[in-house]
């Protein structure tokens, strides 16, 4: 990879240190481009007329994420949020009382919420497999407590904080043994690194536009394996996604464009396709590699500081770093970065709730760098933080 | 209003003519300038870091939306389409064997289907209100339906075809007198005329961006009166919309936030705030009775050229004008007008499907002039389809 040429490419290089690509990585010039220049035929033709005359370029949209994530484009829907993929994935399923929801300490705040709401509403019991030693979701654990009663696992493939990557795979060779379907929050993973439908074995997947992928706030998309269609019923229609038939009865559209409404923002959805065809054309792998050993030097120095607390569990780490300093609250750190240029964000307890609480975690500093980030933009926040750390010593 | 500096703010206007406002509206060059210089912050400092420079803007666009339609700004949430501000309204409300929903022969198809749908899921009976010798909803017909199974009615203000504007404020006081729930579809009136929930008496009101708006495409929002607030239970909780207690149970958000998610596009927040500034500052009464007396032009016109039959409905019209030409496929009347420039679309009958089933409507064309449109440009294409019809009578 040209960095030096993907960073040109980056308007945001030029101004910041961007550590924050699991809150919202930087648009490329051509990300860009692809939703103003979108916008502009929109006010230029009108917003449906642009949108007939971009038809194939949407289509290849579909095609696209279904290349990424190694699925079919009739199993790709799109929606203006992950957590909205999500809801239409897990408010499809029904739930009794009896009825066994798996996740884990590592799930997003949002699902989470969703899932004590469901549990509570519908008498199902939500269990919250326990992490093993290194801290990932303990997958002899979950293969104990999978039984008949089991209708869904759903797990966080990389929790916002913390910089684990869970075995997904481990997962879903037991879900996949034991016929109980799998939802998979990839929206910390899709563009961070490779993420395979078919080697994971998951049968739902959610990824946003906006963090490691690159792509435009306000955009998400949700996988359906064709042959898990059959256990969701969306709890709405719409005109997209279903047609009457005249009396009290109505058929679903084809594949996961079921779960689709009628309007979309077109831009958007050029964006996410921009971003998605050269998180392709760089190699997913390629971006891995190198995302994962920026963290990881970032990690081993913040590690070294006097004061400093690296927060992070499991057996394999990403570019997620999370850390306390001393007894500094976390968001009069990002402050301080922020008045030296530097993007990093502050996870609070709410968003990975079960580990929030089981582990007594304070707010915590996030960074979170990519594979457009250089080694020295990972060294110099090490070095202001150090020296915040011994001020408040 | 100063029309000729209107048009000349709004680029399409060079281009086109642009008779597809309900479809979605022209975007001025503010509104436009809105979106791609929130983009440009985007790129420039990353999607979070905007949006935290921005926060007191995005704030505003609460406010302006509550003064557009008459609410209080926590009442206020936003969605990525009007169709989903619905499904957060609609969805949040409980159903049994035995309730009553009552509907409109106007409403709109993805109403339709999610209201048929739930009805057969929950076993409530979904009851179509009949309408009145004009067309419109018959409210005598509405009053002598509300009994104490009815738990909702939902209906739509102006239908996606038809011309029509329901007599909504008649509705409120029937459904305030009975104590039954209100949900008005103002994704068609919102922007083109004034829509006030006081004057109204409806509980909750869902509208768009993209139509009389003029707003982005991507964007919709929904007003849930305060006291109606208890009737409501979201059937997902979001990092947004709710707070954990640690144990099993959780706390809702403050007013109508409790419906949004974490995510949402920060350039169509924007944009639609520029758009809602302006259509206040033009004052939507002026807005009305210009679209109004456009339509009334165009429909009157069409009326008088041989082989057109207009499908309008209702005593009181709008700027929405519908048609057929002759045999003429729909389809094919659009594409002609297309080729010399002016923007129709064509009504599918699931669009409003008790309406098309009721009258048997084949494809209609629509027109739908705004307040920026000028009256050659609503004559032209009259002379376009006299042609038209004389070629094929």
């Amino acid at each position: 990879m040209d960095i030096e040429a993907l960073r040109a490419d980056t308007p945001g290089c030029a101004h910041r240190v961007h550590l924050n690509n699991a809150g919202a990585g930087l648009l490329s010039r051509r990300t860009l481009r692809a939703m103003t220049d979108h916008l502009e035929l929109e006010a230029a033709l009108g917003g449906y007329e642009a949108e007939a005359r971009e038809a194939e370029r949407f289509d290849a949209v579909y095609t696209d994420l279904a290349a990424l994530v190694g699925g079919r484009p009739g199993e790709v829907a799109l929606f203006d949020s992950a957590t909205r993929a999500w809801g239409a994935a897990f408010s499809a399923m029904h739930f009794a009382p009896g009825d066994r929801i798996l996740t884990g300490r590592a799930e997003y705040g949002s699902n989470a919420l969703s899932l004590l709401h469901t549990a509570r509403r519908t008498g199902a019991e939500l269990v919250v497999v326990p992490d093993d030693e290194s801290g990932q979701v303990d997958t002899a654990a979950l293969a104990g407590l999978v039984d008949e009663r089991t209708r869904l696992v759903a797990l966080s493939h990389v929790p916002s904080s913390g910089g684990l990557v869970n075995p997904v795979a481990e997962v879903g060779r037991i879900t996949r043994a034991a016929g109980v379907p799998f939802l998979l929050d990839a929206t910390q993973s899709v563009g961070q690194f490779p993420v395979d439908v078919t080697r994971i074995g998951c049968d739902m997947l959610c990824g946003t536009g906006r963090k490691f992928l690159r792509g435009p706030r306000g955009i998400g998309f949700l996988w359906v394996r064709t042959e898990a269609l059959d256990l969701l019923e969306p709890p709405l229609a719409t005109l997209k996604g279903a047609t009457w038939d005249g009396g009290g009865g109505l058929t679903w559209s084809e594949g996961a464009r079921r779960f689709e409404t009628w309007e979309i923002s077109g831009a958007n959805v050029l964006g996410l396709g921009a971003a998605v065809r050269q998180a392709l054309e760089l190699g997913v792998d390629r971006i891995g590699r190198r995302a994962a050993a920026l963290g990881a030097r970032l990690r081993d120095r913040l590690a070294e500081v006097p004061g400093v607390a690296v927060r992070d569990l499991g057996r394999e780490r990403c570019a997620i770093v999370t850390c306390t300093v001393g007894a500094l609250p976390a968001a009069e750190v990002a402050a301080a970065l922020a008045r030296h240029g530097v993007n990093v964000s502050v996870t609070a307890p709410d968003h990975t709730p079960f580990d929030a609480q089981r582990r007594a975690l304070p707010p915590l500093v996030r960074f979170s760098p990519h594979y457009y980030t250089t080694g020295d933009e990972v060294d110099r926040p090490v070095d202001l933080v150090a020296a915040l750390a011994r001020r408040t010593a």
